[in-house]
């Protein structure tokens, strides 16, 4: 039972809670169908450094683009992805970044991008860890989604990543479903196309899935407020705090990236998505902090490479 | 199995196409993730005449605001709602009613409207049939939705009907949960409310879910194309056609309310919700239609009142 989690705190935490919302009769007890837990994904689920891998599949795709267009290469932000010139992505910002990732997918259908992800996601991997990045994984975390399926409740993920992306991912990684994952999305135009009606990305933001876009998108998709949260930096605290905000027994936990040896240190300097608010109020808010290097046995699952 | 239907076409459509996508090693084999189910809700899984009950809510609710405001009583379209007065409403269309409806709850929060509807479902009854609103299901699909459940479907409601009064009565009426339904929406809005973060209904329209809306909204919240999915209108035939479209055994099914004794027998007259072009393309696109009169031994459930 969570054998990738030292005994301590974090592990106590989320064991004591789940004791409780599941044991019938118990005065925190709460029923299968209100069990659902939210997680973000970067960060809290899998690695999102040195960037995240939505910007490392749209270095790939800007590549394959590129060969057909090469005046992209002079052109930003284009140019700083494939020169993986951090610092001008970190000037520019996820959302910036993100919605000329999402712009170069425009006009396949989301059935078109899901295989291109998927055989994008069979061979691709990261540069430093060597893995492949669907092995860039959280052994803890995985283990935890498991553990709390085991006790009824469904999980979610809430992401700032591309939702497609993250779908051709989810059941393969993670156990979640395509349908039990909510991020960044365009709006979508059906269209006949060889007679078939298919659903053609297009390059208007549907929704940025960020900070406060996390609960509100909770309320449409879901439509039930979470009982347990995972988040990793101030773009999830919005959905940490509603978490908690629910009557009867919660649970919102934060990952503190401290294990430069396992992983990566960082905190409120990464500015593609920084932990500084979340952090400093995690203790007023009744937020539990996970550290990386304190809370966990391991951090990649050593069976995956 | 399916005892409100009669032996015809129609149950021989579902049954046999039931069969052939759960046959394992059958060529039309589907697995259970993605057994996806899509309906209509009103004049689909309930009755939607004289008009939807999202009106005859709308029609409470604004009774009980002019209770405060009496001069809503001259103005339209509360003029026409309060006053049953149809001919008016159906000139206005269901889009620029409901918007009406969702902007008379702006303020409020989700759970709060869950409420209100919770608590009018619990004793609120149809003007001519005398039976409780959440007892104008159908049995036949009632009967329906268990039957796809048994066999491992997952059945979503996505409706033009707003999101929020249809999650307050799906799990009870249909057995399905909260976050199957897909429906009209307004943005929600994140705020602190004595100390509690709530989501708050604005008045901003997010999505009317009819016609093209419903395939692009089952993008969005499902990500998969459904393999069935059952409507009764013209809003109904882009999500019918969507699921024909797709690859292997799908089917489409379309209610055609004849049944002058039992419920109420229209199509195109329907100004609120017409139909008229998916029936009368309905061999072309491979669309099953059911004959209400024909293939439904019952419409309401008798142990209901």
């Amino acid at each position: 039972m969570l054998a990738s989690w030292n005994e301590g705190a974090a592990k106590s935490a989320i064991v004591d809670f789940v004791a409780r919302v599941t044991k019938e009769g118990g005065k925190d007890y709460v029923p299968p169908a209100e069990r659902i837990a939210t997680f973000d994904n970067d960060g809290t689920l899998w690695c999102e450094q040195p960037m995240q891998v939505q910007i490392f599949f749209m270095e790939h795709r800007i590549r394959q683009l590129a060969e057909r267009d090469p005046s992209m290469r002079d052109r930003q932000p284009f140019k700083a992805v494939l020169e993986h010139d951090l610092k001008t992505i970190q000037d520019l910002g996820k959302q910036a970044v993100y919605q000329v990732g999402f712009a170069a997918h425009t006009g396949m259908s989301d059935e078109e991008f899901d295989e291109i992800a998927r055989e994008w996601f069979s061979s691709a991997k990261h540069p430093q860890f060597g893995r492949l990045f669907k092995h860039l994984t959280y052994e803890p975390q995985v283990e935890l989604l498991g553990y709390l399926r085991e006790h009824g409740f469904k999980n979610y993920i809430v992401s700032g990543g591309g939702i497609d992306l993250i779908r051709a991912l989810a059941d393969e990684a993670y156990g979640i479903p395509r349908e039990q994952v909510i991020g960044s999305s365009v709006k979508l135009h059906l269209e006949a196309r060889n007679d078939r009606m298919v659903l053609i990305k297009t390059a208007e933001i549907n929704s940025f899935d960020d900070r406060e876009a996390k609960p509100q998108n909770i309320g449409l998709h879901i439509g039930r407020r979470p009982i347990l949260a995972f988040g990793n930096s101030d773009g999830d605290l919005a959905m940490l705090r509603y978490t908690k905000s629910g009557a009867g027994a919660r649970l919102a936990l934060l990952i503190h990236h401290d294990d430069a040896e396992r992983e990566v240190a960082y905190d409120r300097e990464f500015r593609l998505s920084p932990l500084a608010e979340a952090l400093d109020k995690a203790g007023e808010y009744g937020i539990t902090v996970v550290s990386m290097k304190r809370d966990w046995k391991s951090v990649f699952d050593a069976r995956l490479s």
